[in-house]
């Protein structure tokens, strides 16, 4: 049959989309299965109704050393702004709102020393991580049966280091220190390089933006194989044979192919139905490895008024709804825009609420850092990420305590026929959209190379 | 229609069975839908070929204070006799094995005097918490941001303490201390009523089995209704309406009832389809409530041989794949029979291999405790729970660390006409058969209440 397939992929995010990039260019036969009416998975990019403003309601940020990203934007043309940084930044501490400059939070010298020492001591852990094999890493026993928040109990002792860091942390996990397993964290910081550069937004994590948002990148990036993405096609069903692979899809005809690439998070790849199953450790696995919590929520204004005030936009938050905030402005500044994340505990009592009910929450939180103009947006909208069917939460998927010493092995270890792609898989840049490139090629490659 | 249905309980172990016979008698028309080829869910007994002798390879054992259990054992007419517990118990530690007598094994008195000032402390913990809301116990917020593991880290100096104790809360949880919150940890000791009652054997949580093995319980309490349980039925969608909901079932036509009891674990749960989808946070909450891990071993042996030099077949091991063993020979010790649970991290490197190799390995440690004889058994058998498609592990759902304060309240409560059963829901005795069945009746009034 000239139309057989040799690869399906599944899941049209960055990471499926990559590999189906890869497949393409070494002439394989592909299909690209993905459940959503649109493809990008956690880059979603939507435009601003009656401007040509966009917004990022999933991931945006880009930064230094995510180096596969920022050749992908450079030769796919696509430029960069930087992140607004200029000016100061807020803190807002239990009664008390202040300004700072640079990354970390203006604190008494006690709480400063202390949060030094603290992250110094995470920095300098994280680097002993094994990347590839954490569950090798010295003392890894110990470090997956306790949590990031059993570490920072044990190591600080001034409150407000500990709201401060705990906002920090929260920020970059979606989750709270106390869901983590220690190893986890460790792994993650030296996966982005190191904390500093994950909490870090002007030549950190969160240095820069894509113009036309970063949906238009794995838009641009799918643009040659578009044709082979199907979209709407939920998969239920994979099906292993001695020699090819069946995809069950709700409510169309199956397809098969010679290997399978499954580019979800392993929360989602646990609800296709396996036959025959997977194996115990992998399954096992998928029981372990959650989604964080977060609602992402943007307040858009006549003009970033903060700016004027000498206001980077960015702020922390020890209490309320939102723990941390950012200028969220488009690149001329024809609005101004803040972009606020609601995670994890926080967002926990905002699941339920409607939007209107959110916004109040939201803008309360904006208008304690910025002052009253910010309780009267122009628009507010947010976007709740563990309401959406196909992805159930974000960031990513986090390793609880125990699942890298007891299951690691089995995250990207194909399965028969079956390979495995996501953020959640990848060594470097784990949980962010460059992790999720690295693994779609190396999915890719795998699959090639079983199949030469 | 005069077949129209009342309730669709899907799920025919202890929960699902008891739910359904709760609806039976109160007239309500329902079906009960099973994904296996037989009733018990985690309770299967199995004949040992050419014997009258069987084997149960779930869960076994009844204990006081499973009052429900007890209670509807004595309606049946079902006989239960003793664990066998005379004569002494065997720990091996290090390269010693050594015998004792009672629940604790012998230690070296410092190491002893911890032990029990440890379990103390938990004990104490335990009582503090709110088994109708365990996220409202105080300081829940830092007890479910831990793991066990790292109370332990804190509170044991002695390293045979630890070891012994590890082995005891392994065998209690099927998963490592540090896999669980230990806010779960102290919840499921005050469920179980106390740590020592469900460590204990004689008077605790393994006092007693049942004459014709646990499976014959729930098939005699499923008798009246058996004609509406339907095997081979397994549930893959379920579509709520505005007066009823529709279940949709692998490779057969679907059905319709006014309300749904889902009375499986919710690792299993997260696997059916819903529409329109749950709330975000029961969906997160299914992503973190983990199966355990466990491989029951059992060797069959000409008599109970270890009796006869005063022992009692019970042994605790700090090393090996084995971490507890009991003598489960049955009532008329016509055979001699030992029971051993590989749990968790020594499970899990057994999970790949063939039934032959696990033989060897847990014979290692049957004979270390009990001499070269343990070596020879007339016949092996194990069952590995991860392995089971619609079990996924056992003996229960673990609420991860910080699962129960941030998701816990989704855990039990109603989704529009979806009800929740299984022992994962109960307050008492979670995760045990009487966990189960407080649940399905718990579900069961739900639902007769909602459409009265």
């Amino acid at each position: 049959m000239s139309d057989a397939l040799d690869f399906i992929v599944i899941g049209a995010g960055f990471s499926g989309v990559e590999a189906a990039y890869t497949l393409d260019r070494a002439g394989a036969r592909f299909a690209v299965l993905e459940a959503r009416d649109r493809i990008g998975g956690r880059a979603y990019t939507t435009p601003l109704d009656g401007t040509k403003t966009y917004v990022d309601l999933g991931g945006q940020w880009v930064g230094p050393t995510q180096d596969a990203l920022l050749e992908m934007l450079d030769e796919l043309g696509i430029e960069t702004f930087k992140t607004y940084t200029e000016g100061r930044s807020v803190l807002s501490l239990g009664d008390k709102v202040r300004t700072y400059a640079g990354t970390i939070p203006k604190l008494n010298p006690l709480s400063l020393i202390e949060l030094g020492l603290v992250m110094n001591r995470l920095e300098r852990m994280a680097r002993a991580v094994n990347l590839e094999r954490p569950w090798e890493t010295p003392d890894a026993d110990r470090l997956d049966s306790t949590t990031l928040a059993s570490f920072l109990d044990r190591n600080l002792r001034t409150r407000s280091a500990r709201s401060v860091l705990d906002a920090g942390l929260e920020t970059v996990f979606a989750a709270s220190a106390g869901e983590i397993s220690l190893l986890h964290a460790l792994f993650y910081f030296k996966s982005g390089t190191s904390l500093e550069n994950l909490i870090t937004t002007g030549g950190g994590a969160q240095d820069a933006r894509i113009d036309g948002g970063m949906q238009s990148v794995v838009e641009a990036r799918a643009r040659s194989i578009r044709d082979r993405i199907r979209l709407e096609h939920v998969v239920v069903g994979i099906e292993q044979k001695s020699a090819s692979v069946r995809v069950h899809i709700r409510e169309r005809e199956s397809l098969e192919a010679k290997r399978v690439i499954v580019a979800i998070p392993p929360a989602l790849a646990s609800r296709i139905h396996y036959s025959p199953a997977l194996s115990p450790l992998r399954d096992q696995l998928t029981q372990r490895v959650p989604m964080g919590t977060v609602i992402k929520c943007f307040a858009v204004y006549e003009e970033p008024f903060w700016r004027g005030r000498g206001l980077s936009g960015q702020g922390v938050f020890d209490e309320g709804v939102v723990q941390a905030c950012f200028d969220n402005s488009p690149r001329d500044a024809s609005c101004g825009m803040l972009v606020g994340f609601s995670l994890a505990n926080r967002a926990r009592p905002l699941l339920g609420m409607s939007q209107e009910e959110r916004r109040e929450l939201v803008l309360e939180s904006f208008a304690r850092a910025f002052g009253p103009e910010a309780r009267a947006p122009k628009r507010y909208l947010d976007k709740s990420w563990a309401e959406e069917e196909f992805s159930r939460g974000c960031y990513t998927g986090l390793m609880s305590p125990g699942a890298w010493i007891g299951y690691g092995k089995a995250l990207a270890r194909p399965e028969g026929r079956i390979h495995f792609a996501g953020t959640e898989t990848a060594s470097r840049w784990n949980g962010y959209f460059e992790g999720a490139i690295l693994a779609g090629r190396r999915a890719a490659r795998e699959v090639l190379e079983s199949e030469r």
